[in-house]
């Protein structure tokens, strides 16, 4: 285990981090009605099989839920961002807010700092 | 292919959105002499053989560049960022901050938006 105070990197290492899951959660954080399987599937331009390969393993860790039902003869899945999934959502954005902040500075050479603060990403409930 | 405009999650696909090779390149990043093996497994708490298959894809991608020397009877392993390496990294991290950006703005539910613009990363040799 990492204990080194400044490895941020490792807070990286969550369920959110692949790029596509990024765009699902993202595009999921916007409402809290939640997103229809086709809508999600245009927002985030994937295939059927990859959003519902990524949905599986999101709802599993208790990120989203998932609900079926019918609307007149035809089924409608809806995903909606879970509490549990939004305030790791937005511990996430929070180190890798952290890790750019870093990188930034590393970039510019120590020779010119970049002038952070970023606006910090609020934590959940605030 | 993905084609929308916005669509700047595919843009993370690259060698560098790994936790770890962030925290490899985001420390070579800060020196233009380069960091030793030693000083480099340190910095980004690997250990030898993790880091060292890091360092093989980074070289095999061009990013790195490896050198062998001795100093007295002891080799030494040097490791710096190339140019096309820092140009990757800077565009990576340009992608990142616009995907942190709408991020941050989906989690803030429209209703209030966080004030951007961020600090820009700059263009490589700005």
């Amino acid at each position: 285990m990492p204990n080194k105070s400044d490895n941020v990197y490792s807070s990286l290492k969550t369920i959110f981090h692949e790029p596509n899951r990024l765009a699902i959660i993202s595009a999921l954080s916007s409402t809290s009605r939640g997103l229809t399987f086709k809508e999600l599937k245009e927002e985030c331009e994937l295939t059927d099989g990859n959003l519902s390969r990524h949905l599986k393993a999101l709802e599993e860790a208790g990120v989203v839920l998932i609900k079926k039902k019918f609307v007149g003869a035809k089924p409608r899945t809806t995903v909606q961002l879970t509490d549990k999934g939004r305030e790791g959502f937005i511990e996430y954005l929070q180190a890798l807010e952290e890790v750019l902040k870093k990188a930034a500075e590393a970039i510019s050479g120590g020779e010119e700092k970049v002038s952070l603060p970023f606006p910090r990403i609020k934590p959940a409930g605030a």
